[in-house]
């Protein structure tokens, strides 16, 4: 499917050489004055230069984002810090705007210092390819070690006024993101007030990105950016009412498609796990049990392996952050298959049964806590030999 | 090395077949009357029976330990916690004690039912086996996945008087002790009354079985031993004494030892990993920032391939769960090599170096945070290919 336009988008991709190869490195997207902007960044301590320059420029007035793969501009320093601006300063001059109206956006390898003139060299060529349809392409330069490029669209009524969505990500690998995943750019056509807009991002993060890993390493780069361009005209969206629900649903909608496409996509994987953890205490619960069961590593092999080995899932669960767990109180399903009821193992359970729900592409676990109302879904993926090939290869 | 011998403690081993091959599985261990026991079991929720009843068990009067490997009796129910009954009272009634001075111990494949029958067939030829010398046959019948026996002895004197102390252990994987780590019987021969002999234990594990993660998986069925017989006399140990900072220096040693063992034969492992954290407010937050390091799989699989990315590592640091990290005061060093200072590259790092530094098989990290006067040393190593094909083979 092509992603639908976003009036007031456009996007131009670019090779700047960075990662010494023909393939697309860098994207500029320019949103039509009055684009309102809303951003959500890692919670790593340690942030990327491109991040904390992004939190630095946000304001009502962002006209540019610059983005490149093939290196991440985290962990070097003053140095990565001035190179980040001066790309932005760069686009500006090209583009007769301020440096602050520019957000930058780095992936690739962390450590290494930024090569600046090699993404200045290719500014022009960027800004040349600018158009509404660019979405496909930019999707692709922004890939590291992902196979395939994401993007997601959708469509939404307010009244008898039609509004689209589209966004694109990248991510495989350092997914497990906090606060968002690395790289997500979503754009619609409604008018949105900044502050509702970012409202809305914030809404939509926990249940999306924020509800996936893959390996459990939250990146120094993450970032998901929301930009409402209002070339589609007003909808009269206010915090809570109907047109309001109509743009989060779709943003959702966007978002929670490109998040399980970094899952299908994760470095290495073959299978789909979704994670679903009913009556918990608290969504947080819920999601802290997820998360638990979805970072183990004998979990993970084992769904390699095909293999119903439920005691490693289980032994996951125990040692998941949260107090005063009953294990009499746990049951555990994969798939349609109970294993577990009440603490005990199902008596109607059979290894074959366990071996048949296993031996699909796309698994559920349902674990119920039943200790309260909350429920949470955690997208993971396994571990097989490519996870460890791919990131010993890495640099190589 | 032969294991030093305890007066006062008897091991026996036999082949009951709960593995399905000729190696043996089974041990029983005879404490001479008065030796006392201190214990110290998973933190994991879902505790595997053995554990249970060991809990149930523990009392000046223990007088048995029986240990069987390729069975974890773990997940299974009221069911497990039955087996783990009838074994202690099938032992208890061919060595005419009572059921409650016997503490069993599994491990082994989680979420299968014990076979009772075949243990308690091999009972007999265990009992017949028993000898001070059986350390070594003990240390072999308890592996799983485990490729090399794990053993180690020290000696210590108070006065003129000479102690012993050896212990055994097992464990390659599901490698993450929370209290203790899978399975180690640790004994001496000098007289300690139990309360002493439960602080020795309870000091010295932080340091060695809580220091050393292989998968971040916390086992179900960890628990460790420390037995002493006073068959050696008396030293009056009184806590705080320097006949018991003997003891616990030498237990420190031997439960070092073991846990080094553990992580150099961990699941697919080619590197052993020591990761020094300095300058923290607490012990606790400097171990917290190591496991967080250690238990990275991007940081695990970078080891594998001898690849100094060194940005891994902090973004590892940077989401490791501590409060107001200022990534500003934060230094890196692999082995001797400088490669971030106060929060920059530094100046003098060159790729070769870090390279030279990684391609030994034993690495130290060393971070200083700058904040504090606390350290936490974590033992770890890297993920390899050999560790999925293990976990995702265990089974068939």
């Amino acid at each position: 499917m092509q992603p639908h336009v976003i009036a007031g988008i456009k996007l131009g991709s670019a090779s700047a050489g960075i990662r010494q190869t023909e393939r697309d490195d860098l994207v500029v997207v320019e949103m039509a004055p009055g684009t309102t902007t809303a951003v959500v960044l890692t919670r790593n301590a340690f942030q990327a230069a491109p991040v904390k320059i992004t939190r630095l420029h946000l304001s009502e007035s962002v006209r540019y984002l610059v983005i490149n793969s093939g290196n991440a501009n985290a962990g070097t320093g003053e140095q990565g810090l001035q190179n980040a601006l001066q790309v932005c300063q760069s686009l500006a001059q090209h583009t007769n705007t301020a440096a602050n109206q520019v957000l930058p956006f780095s992936t690739g390898v962390i450590g290494e210092q930024l090569p600046v003139e090699l993404i200045e060299q290719a500014i022009p060529q960027a800004l040349e390819n600018l158009a509404e349809d660019g979405w496909s392409q930019a999707a692709n330069a922004i890939m590291t070690t992902d196979t395939r490029p994401k993007t997601a669209s959708t469509s939404f009524a307010v009244g008898e006024k039609e509004f689209n969505v589209t966004g694109i990500s990248k991510g495989s690998g350092m997914i497990h993101p906090n606060m968002a995943t690395m790289l997500a750019f979503v754009a619609t056509d409604v008018s949105v007030p900044q502050a509702i807009l970012q409202t809305c991002l914030n809404e939509v993060i926990p249940e999306t990105f924020n509800a996936i890993t893959v390996d459990g390493d939250t990146s120094t780069n993450d970032a998901c950016v929301l930009m409402a361009s209002g070339k589609a005209g007003e909808a009269d969206i206010q915090l809570g009412n109907p047109a309001y629900y109509a743009l989060l649903n779709a943003v959702q909608t966007v978002c929670l498609s490109l998040a399980e496409q970094i899952v299908r996509d994760a470095e290495g994987a073959t299978k789909f796990i979704r994670i679903q953890i009913d009556n918990a205490q608290s969504q947080a619960e819920a999601a802290l049990v997820g998360k638990t069961i979805a970072g183990s590593p004998l979990v993970k092999t084992a769904f390699f392996a095909s293999d119903p080995n439920w005691g490693r899932i289980l032994a996951a669960i125990g040692r998941a952050p949260i107090e005063n767990l009953d294990v009499k109180r746990i049951s555990l399903w994969l798939n349609d298959v109970s294993l577990l009821f009440n603490g005990n193992p199902a008596e109607t359970y059979c290894e074959e049964d366990g071996r048949q729900a296993m031996s699909g592409t796309d698994i559920t676990v349902r674990v119920s806590l039943d200790r309260g109302s909350a429920s949470a879904t955690t997208l993971s993926c396994d571990l097989s030999y490519d996870y460890v090939r791919i990131n010993a290869e890495y640099r190589t």
